[in-house]
């Protein structure tokens, strides 16, 4: 082992050169159709337009009294009762009548405003209610019809997030099914001779496989049909077998370990041979060794690989900076990013001189002073899974060859909320 | 119809004191044991201790020769390669030799250091290999066994949030299962004869039930099991059966409609037979008529019900503000709230001089002001779905009579990303 690869043929490419490169790259997206109230969590493909106004009758807005306006107050005659529900034969409301109305019901015919149960009290004949505050203005206390949403106007536009409430707006305009920008599914394998799962007893020189399990999981988070194609051994021939199988099954391909430069270290020469490796290399902390490739056979749609480091720290930073967007903007969404906010250091930091860092951290807004405060995680070596936990940020600092004092502002990416 | 309720026999609660009744009365947590690939979104109900120390052996950080320090530069014999993996038989390092190691891989027994790769260049005899830098220090680029976790460190606290990364965190240290809190399982059905679920033609009167999918969705966001009892007409009978269906099966259950005054509005009215109606009438704008009601049957454990207002974005409003941290409590978050920040008002808005407003708005960050900005949804009808899409936050407004004007700094309940 005296010929041993001693550099990297792969240029090193600036982060945000590299997440281009990704972006650029996923552009086709699939269209399937869900039941609305499945859609919770999808990009609308179509712009959606209400089916029925909402309300689609006059409703009343209170419990109280349907009357034709304008009306005093007095003792007036109770011709019938309108309750929500299938409006069967509707008492006919004249001047100086009333009939009851709850909140929601229709109005009956020849009403056209309501008087709040709160203005009313009882009469001595049962078939009598005494008003005590008349009309105010014709239509008070009534929804007219569409007056919330009319017959065929825009209710969702092309490209926007269905997200619960706008999945309920969907069913409230009596739309059933809606066409969405499909999911991707991942398939995901860890390599490395040295990984067992938990469960197993390591024999010594061996360790747990912690990232198939953490991508799994933030995956399924992200409502995310997974494929689990386990550890794989670093053999070129294993590797090869188990991307051919992935990319037959899965959108995505994500993996983790076997993209430094040791010499069993596989998943670039494979990649290189089943498609295009767009980068092997991103100037990054920690993430260096990251590879992206896509793929191509057949009839079958453009397939994309994203080989992680083996470090569980460098796999989980560049799963959120570029797994994430790549699965976003292949599910459609206008802006894959995930959320960036500004945040004051409450800690110094050395600056990498070489490399931008994504340095773990918790965020928190502080009343008084009205801002983020970013707490680091302590010790941000690429294998301590420790910097990572609690964390809901990874603060985006500069590479520059000097401290980054304590109360600058940094931008940072938000996380999962804790 | 004129002996019909004209006013309300319960009190009216200031937000906070309602939250705190729910959340004072949720304190009673279940603990179940699960793998540890399966913890994420879980609460940890027992501190949590490394099993194993990581690395679990001294492993090379970087590809390249393990060596014993001091070792100069020059040409060193090879006497063997470790890579990762089962170690078998390990090389011996003794001084002026070196042993090809890849990343991760455990030190052969002698060597105690790591030159890098890019330190050392082929020889011509391909037994041995050049060095062109030697040691810097000793146990440069090794990681010490249980430098990253020591064997029984704590790794987790009880009350803490198991995140994707605690996850794989607990893989790593050897914690194959863990006990956290159990999420409640949740129960809901709509009230009113009115509604007709979405594929149905409505009737002259009704309208499509949007709530029950809105919370259904929004539910299974967040992880909880749900049992959908559909819509459930205006009887008491009807809402009876329902509820004691409902408290069989479920922890929480979550009714939307029926708590007005009207004549038809009978969860209150079942509720006080079937158990403890703690309030029914909250100071907010939308959500007044929120009803919070507990029982507790023989053996079973105390269950709680939640009935939201019918309009859908009471219902939307109220679910964030008192079910979210209900479920919250119960799942075992030390803060069950949502997270809340500040931000700057984009428009001038009238507030409401009787009670606080929880307004819909979408919150984005501005980074030439590094501030948040809200921006209205507009019209803020309680029957306006429009008004909860795109909003990713509920402002809270003070009540005032007065307009709050544009570019002050409200508080804002963050709601999920979009």
């Amino acid at each position: 082992m005296s010929n041993v690869p001693r550099s990297s043929p792969y240029p090193l490419l600036q982060v945000e050169d590299a997440i281009s490169i990704v972006l650029s790259e996923a552009s086709s997206f699939q269209v399937i159709q869900v039941e609305s109230k499945e859609a919770a969590g999808f990009i609308a493909a179509e712009n959606i337009h209400a089916r029925s106004p909402f309300p689609p009758f006059k409703a009343s807005l209170k419990d109280g009294y349907a009357v034709k306006y304008p009306l005093t107050a007095g003792k007036k005659k109770l011709v019938g009762s309108v309750t929500t529900g299938r409006a069967g034969e509707l008492p006919q409301v004249n001047s100086e009548q009333v009939a009851y109305i709850t909140t929601g019901a229709p109005l009956p015919p020849g009403a056209d405003s309501v008087i709040p149960v709160e203005w009313t009290c009882e009469a001595d004949d049962p078939g009598y209610v005494m008003i005590s505050k008349g009309t105010q203005v014709l239509g008070q206390e009534v929804r007219q019809i569409g007056s919330d949403i009319a017959e065929g106007e825009l209710i969702i536009s092309s490209g926007s997030y269905i997200g619960v409430t706008e999945c309920a707006l969907l069913i409230n305009c009596g739309v059933e099914r809606v066409k969405v920008y499909s999911r991707p599914k991942v398939a995901v394998f860890s390599t490395g001779n040295e990984l067992v799962d938990i469960g197993s007893v390591p024999a010594f020189g061996e360790i747990y496989d912690a990232n198939r399990p953490l991508l799994l999981a933030a995956l399924r988070r992200l409502n995310i049909d997974v494929i689990d194609l386990g550890i794989v051994k670093d053999s070129e021939a294993h590797i090869t077998k188990t991307f051919e199988k992935a990319l037959e099954v899965a959108d995505i391909v994500v993996t983790s370990g076997g993209v430094s430069m040791g010499c069993h270290d596989y998943i670039k020469i494979v990649l290189e041979r089943l498609g295009k490796v767009h980068f092997g290399r991103v100037r990054m902390k920690p993430g260096k060794p990251l590879t992206f490739a896509t793929t191509k056979t057949g009839s079958s749609s453009k397939r994309f690989v994203v080989g992680l480091p083996g470090n569980p720290v460098s796999c989980y930073v560049c799963f959120y900076l570029f797994v994430v967007p790549l699965i976003r903007k292949l599910s459609g969404y206008v802006n894959p990013h995930l959320p960036v906010v500004e945040a004051e250091l409450l800690d110094s930091i050395r600056l990498d001189p070489e490399r931008p860092e994504y340095h773990r951290s918790i965020l928190k807004w502080n009343f008084e002073r009205h801002i983020y405060e970013a707490k680091s995680t302590g010790d941000q070596s690429s294998s301590r899974l420790l910097s990572a936990t609690k964390a809901n940020a990874l603060l985006i600092l500069p590479s520059e060859n000097k401290v980054l004092e304590k109360g600058s502002l940094v931008s940072a990416i938000v996380l999962e909320d804790k």
